[in-house]
């Protein structure tokens, strides 16, 4: 039996090398030819698809529909709303040549689907009955990056982008944070993942946006990531588009709009969440294997051993719960352990001779290695049961994570320590000048990751004028 | 009340304008700025959702993952196969300029993804322990076309790419035919279009295939559309892209690829098949609506009858069907039954204040506008039933259409005029060679769909060699 293997390196000797290691290790993606392409492998590509389906349910039953706009954009609908492309152009890539032949226009491939779409929406929309329009797209996108990791920061990624339409700014506005919190009850229930909510900065506002608000999570490495944005874009759209409607008292008015983000980034997320030095850990909602059978044979039982393992796979298959048998002849249960630890499969149910004979198995948590010997015919029902209690805990573990790293700092001294030496969120009052955010950007690397809603008086600890609190942090 | 309607043209009368009318009147698609590109609106995308749901099912039914592989390709990897190339390159959309740099590699947005894909598969696969991969892709692609319609034919469409590698030559021509009965399954089963399956000629065969299958659907002008094709691509694309493994006996050997495709095209078949001079007509398992309540009420009891509507739609909803209730106060009941017969709904629930003293309610079906009297409390029940005879009923009707139209020609003059007539599937001996297809198709237009699994030998009409029976028709 060759038992060669490759050792995942220690999370917390070099979370990027780990990172990086790990992505390839479990066959979550590959990289592709062009610089910062990615392949996403199937078993990344089935944690996204249950990702996917958690919020296409949510998107649905708060009234969305799915639609799909074309890829390319011409360079004359990108340049209407002028604040968005100056912000997209230094990113995109540009068809030149169509089916042999020169093109007239270049044609952007879509970074994201703003100025397309609202060149729909304007012969869509004619009276104040066409609105609301609650439409999202999943698809990929692409923004030139020069540095690229898998899933956290790629050239092409996935996403789904919703674009809304309403007739008065209270409604954009109620719908761009509802939107965020669909956004937020995700992370927590399907992904395990806590997130702080919150206003961006305007130097962190999405190009063209009124507002931009921000799920922003922490990593286990100390650094933040913006994992989800809810943009309220008010009127720019619609008047850099001409998209106008006839209200209830016959005016033509422009419409207020949103848009939000979600997309292939949150499975870096995922990973460096909840990710240890034994690998991936993964919240049974969304674990495309939520356990797997183990079967403990020698020569001598071995059909007995299998022959069980197999029964027992079909049961707890049957049962409902997503199931693998691992009935491979080549490696020790032990290389078996380590692979499926590895791949972050919750739970591990083992089976040897002496466990058919006492009728039980062995659970054995991803999250916290604890084993318990359960009855066979209870086996089912305490697997259900264990899939809530290792989400829920998941879930607490990574919020005392990220509480035991926000810091409130008193002084400016005391926020570059904390940044320096711990990372984390560190909470501190700020005076709502880009002079100030770009001085801390300079000094410290750490930007504003949010505005939390709740306000909070303070003076700002650089140039000591009043201020309100706002969360920093290294980010990825 | 505005009553003013667009009158949908005749499908009998013309049915290119009935076509392209339709998709508009039904808000299925729109037209982008770029030639041949398309928004699918959310009333088309929702059928298209519903059958991609269907057909993923059948796909990990029988093994299959999804994954995702890169959008643009390197132009040198795309020259790797050298049919390969020469069939997708006068189709191709180029980017040369990415991130405000001229690229030293023009890219290929991704026709199809063979060549990306034998990349990656190429590093994936070292071993017979390898073997076999059965991945799909669901994903958008270009090619650039001259003349376009929406879904029918479109420079950017979405469709499902399965890309498979097998030990043997046997087990990829196993797997390409399996994924053909899987296509044929869900014409039949979900969208009630009957196909012919066979062998596509070699003119008609995938850039780089050894062997292409076929579905063929009739439309209801009489002609044919190629609704889906499965690809036995030998060790092609193996040997172009080097891709090898050891077998059982330690050898270094190539391996047997398959790759099969089903598209939004899809859609426009669905369209053509079923739709009449009224409108769509969908069949129930796709269908975003399955019926729709249409109170009927006048002034004096409005109130009533849009509480019993409401209830009524309620009850139907809790009882797992598909419903919309139509509540609006602006137009006539006619001017909705109208409306919901264009849109395809399955079942209209006709509701008035008679109905609801007798505890009844009146069911009117879609395709064959046969009114029945069901009491309240069957409703549902019935309705369920309903379904299934719906979507039963209309494969029967397209099947008995194409039964009609399907004709032996016993000799040219024969085979000319019935495809200058009547159009239709011609069936007839072909000898095999291209120059007979050629002369066939420069004489009528009409090109070999396929040949049938089941050979029957005869004369071929041109040459008078001998030859076997093949099925013509002029297609889209």
């Amino acid at each position: 039996m060759a038992e060669a293997v490759e050792k995942l390196t220690k999370k917390s000797e070099d979370p990027s090398k780990w990172y990086l290691q790990l992505v390839r290790m479990a066959k979550l993606a590959d990289y592709g030819p062009v610089r910062g392409t990615f392949a996403i492998r199937p078993y990344g590509f089935e944690i996204w698809e249950r990702v996917q389906r958690d919020l296409d349910d949510r998107f649905k039953a708060t009234g969305h529909k799915n639609a799909y706009f074309p890829l390319l954009i011409p360079e004359s609908y990108l340049k209407k709303e002028a604040e968005h492309v100056e912000g997209f152009d230094p990113e995109l890539a540009w068809v030149t040549i169509g089916g042999r032949e020169e093109l007239e226009e270049r044609l952007a491939i879509r970074p994201t689907s703003e100025s397309i779409i609202c060149d729909f929406y304007k012969n869509w929309i004619q009276s104040y009955r066409d609105l609301p329009i609650l439409i999202n797209q999943w698809c990929n996108v692409l923004r030139w990056e020069k540095v690229t990791r898998p899933f956290l920061r790629t050239s092409e990624f996935l996403w789904q982008e919703g674009h809304t339409v309403h007739a008065t700014a209270e409604e954009a506005r109620a719908e761009t944070l509802q939107m965020l919190n669909v956004y937020q009850d995700c992370f927590h229930e399907a992904m395990a993942i806590p997130v702080l909510t919150g206003v961006k900065s305007p130097s962190e506002r999405f190009a063209g946006a009124v507002e931009t608000f921000t799920c922003e999570a922490l990593m286990g490495d100390g650094r933040a990531l913006q994992a989800a944005t809810s943009h309220d874009l008010g009127q720019n759209f619609a008047k850099a588009f001409d998209i106008t409607f006839l209200d209830e008292q016959q005016e033509r008015v422009h419409p207020y709009q949103t848009s939000w983000g979600f997309s292939t980034r949150t499975i870096g997320g995922l990973i460096l969440v909840h990710g240890d030095d034994r690998g991936l850990k993964l919240p049974p909602r969304i674990a495309p294997t939520q356990a797997v059978v183990v079967p403990i044979w020698r020569g001598n039982n071995k059909g007995e051993v299998r022959r069980e393992a197999e029964a027992l796979y079909s049961e707890l298959k049957d049962a409902g719960l997503r199931m693998e048998v691992d009935l491979d002849e080549e490696h020790s249960p032990g290389w078996k352990f380590n692979e499926h630890e590895l791949r972050g499969v919750p739970v591990r149910v083992e089976l040897g001779p002496k466990d058919i004979e006492k009728g039980q198995a062995v659970l054995v948590r991803r999250d916290t290695r604890e084993k318990e010997f359960v009855d066979r015919k209870e086996l089912a029902v305490r697997l259900q049961a264990l899939m809530g209690e290792i989400q829920e805990n998941m879930l607490r573990q990574a919020a005392a994570f990220r509480h035991e790293n926000t810091r409130q700092a008193e002084s400016y001294d005391e926020f570059k320590e904390i940044i320096a030496e711990k990372r984390g969120f560190v909470v501190a009052p700020w005076d709502g000048t880009a002079e100030t955010e770009q001085k801390i950007k300079d000094d410290t690397k750490a930007t504003i990751r949010l505005l939390p809603f709740e306000r909070q008086d303070g003076e700002d600890l650089v140039s000591g004028k009043p201020g309100q609190t706002a969360v920093f942090a290294r980010a990825y």
